[in-house]
């Protein structure tokens, strides 16, 4: 019983790799796949792939076009998300991925910090786990395979 | 032909009555349904049904229980789906409820400022078409009825 | 906007007529479906169709092909699902009853007495809502018409 | 040909050592997964990661949460349910588990004491199959691999 | 609440007209649509829009791509499929309509002779229900209104 | 029982009306929809509502994403799909249209002179139907309701 | 790339191991499932199982449920259906699991002799192709692969 | 992780061999499949196997069943689509399997020369990504495993 878990959200902080250790130490049969990490890169693909756009927004419809194309291939492989919201940033990729999760009948833990409780309300209620931090995201994924 | 369009999004502003006056004004067929959008009424629902919650936090839980039934009830019945980004707020809601459409096959517009365009370039992919204000929307819909 | 809604669960009290009178009472514009209410012609249903049958459990079995034509049909009409648990009885059909909407997506309210929290706990929290009497019931489908 | 079954039901009793030892004996390409077995570590649950609750029913909605993430992760990977009745407990998450799998086209084979025939008459009759113990299950079971 | 009906099974007997004669003696909300009962006009009705076909395989070919086209439309509108089954001909169209409707959770009951219990045992435990004569599949149709 | 029926295919001719005015000389019960016929529009679209864009590809993206909403918005009200294939143009949207329709399990009915049988060969084998011109269409939307 | 075929159809020849051998022989990477082949076993498997059953019918329906068990754990595993109908036997399960794998977009291969071509027009139309005996649909198989 | 991608498009060039050498070459953990690529063998496989046909239209229908139900099965194996179109040709069966790839929800790059932007518009808009020669579309598959 293997289970492959996407890990959305921010990608400024290295959460990920809390994450990633904390299932390692405890031999979790989980394989974590997620969105490009690196900021520049994912902001940077559509030009990369497809040369200069005519401004800003193009930029961004065409670099968008890729992050997609990967996030899209990787959640139907997931059996769980995990999706964490920070206090930056506007997060709405984080939104998206977790509503899109759910809507797929995908499982879905939200990790956010107390204080963002109020927007997150109608999100979190959808989803079937809300924790904090990541310690207790590990604890709610270990309680699979206990 | 009818179609019924739900209008996601910020409830602070009275986007949706110029939305409703011009979709009238140029007879379409539309059946326009959404979210309560008393803010106050919305936040407090669950204790004025359940009566009062241990904290903010419980009573967040307890008003987004009734805010998601009937969301649910009235996207289940929508044909398209308008979605609005204003320039305040999280509007992670608005990103769940545009994503939830989008993964059940329902189109959507999403209206949003040009500034958001960054932190909305995932989403706005997705969607069927991204707009910068309502008369543009409104142009969208009616085109649907040419 | 016309909304269906499937009352299942127990057929021994008048909880559904007080369901019916306060909708009324409000105008919401709600048609209910339902179980056949009278629990002697639930249970002879098969017989009374395909004659006697060899025992107890075959005459059960041939009611419930009847019992669960009508659900299959009335709850597929259905947009939204109040099922209420007493205090009596096994009431495992109106388990079966609101787990079965959920998978589908339909919407889902529990009415349960606040005792039964325990063994219910797993079920009201995949439903969209629990609330412990008719009362609150109305009014959480009175709040998707305001 | 590997397949994989959840074994939902009562956690008071040792049916799913049998079914794992009987299974075993007859080299069955089986593996079995299924909830958390222990009572109190399901029940408290909730409390572990999340921290006290305000009072026993917030403790039961935790405690929830994360019993139907095991669940909904399991069991999306399994083939075939096999879901007990026995004669004590409400057992309301067994019903909403069979009728869950059945929903979403997984085949289920119930388990339960003849006794208990009248209340599950409508679950047994969308059930694939209804046995009365763990031998005439493990006979079903061995007999889609003959 | 109204119900479509689709009569599925031979087009060799008048048994719809008695089923439509009977409902309409209950006034049960009722439409009742069905394939094609002139049995020369569906064998030829390939060639009749066609044109003349190389051979009887090919006019069967071109009959079938019109039948299975009505049947398919007139169906995905039906809540309910009711199937006949005779003594003579194959009806293979007849299973494979029910068991297309199963497939697609649309509720079937059969009607068959009991002689015909045995070839059609897995078809019947799929069904909803299954009778053995017309007066029997109108109890089950009028008790989902009563 | 109405139908609604999605004409898929070339603007630059009148089959559309053809079939309107036959169907309507059958007094067919039938709602006619499909896509902007009037061409120019169909490729400015973009930009009369969005403004100019950078080049000949944005215009024409720019364009899709609102002929594309209103082909989803009407198509997914469709029972039947129409799709004509003339000798000019590449036709890719009317492939595209037809075959998005048969993945949704809707019904198709080309037509398509027989010199193009080759390169249609693949998606003809997958329709319900395939005819050479309006009339035959129209006797096979006809057989329906006979 | 590996595929598993469900060998649906009749059960009193060997045509099973005629598919199989020629499998083998061209090294297809094709695992064969398909229903119990022992004829009589496949009959009493629901006495066998449950016990001594009221009479001949029940006898059957009990049967039947471990039969469609069987089918419907296999079936969910298979990518593909090879369905033969002999001019023996009603042969309506044959229908009715073509039938359904085709309404769950399962691709199926009919094998019918050529003399069956009219009772199965319809079935025929819906299935990806039919063909005559298995060394054609060995071809068919095999050509996945080249 | 692996991953599985279905190369739609024109078989009269060799661009399948570029991506599976650039893939290769970069050590990707995809699985390539494909359409027959031998032209002549695609438009005999009916005849060759079915034997020969009253016409060519009849030759296409034939060769085209095998070649849906070849496209069927891998299709349904894919976790991706790469569909390229060429200047030459109709191509209606590529058009044909993107839309069906992009309506079961599976993710399509399509490449394709500038100069067809227009006939492809709304295809492309649909797509997750469009670009112009195979080196931009093994960076796209590339960016997923980065």
């Amino acid at each position: 019983m293997n289970v492959t878990v996407y890990l959305a959200g921010e990608i400024h902080s290295t959460w990920r790799d809390e994450i990633k250790k904390k299932s390692a130490a405890l031999n979790l049969p989980v394989e974590f796949v997620g969105p490009m990490e690196d900021h520049d890169r994912s902001d940077n693909i559509g030009e990369e792939i497809l040369g200069e756009q005519p401004n800003a927004v193009f930029k961004d419809a065409a670099a968008s076009s890729f992050n997609n194309l990967r996030t899209t291939v990787l959640m139907q492989k997931a059996d769980l998300v995990i999706a964490l919201f920070g206090e930056q940033y506007k997060q709405w990729n984080t939104a998206m991925d977790a509503s899109a999760a759910l809507a797929l009948d995908k499982p879905v833990i939200i990790i956010r910090p107390e204080k963002l409780h109020h927007p997150l309300k109608e999100l979190s209620r959808k989803a079937n786990a809300t924790v904090e931090n990541c310690d207790q995201a590990i604890k709610a994924l270990s309680y699979i395979f206990e």
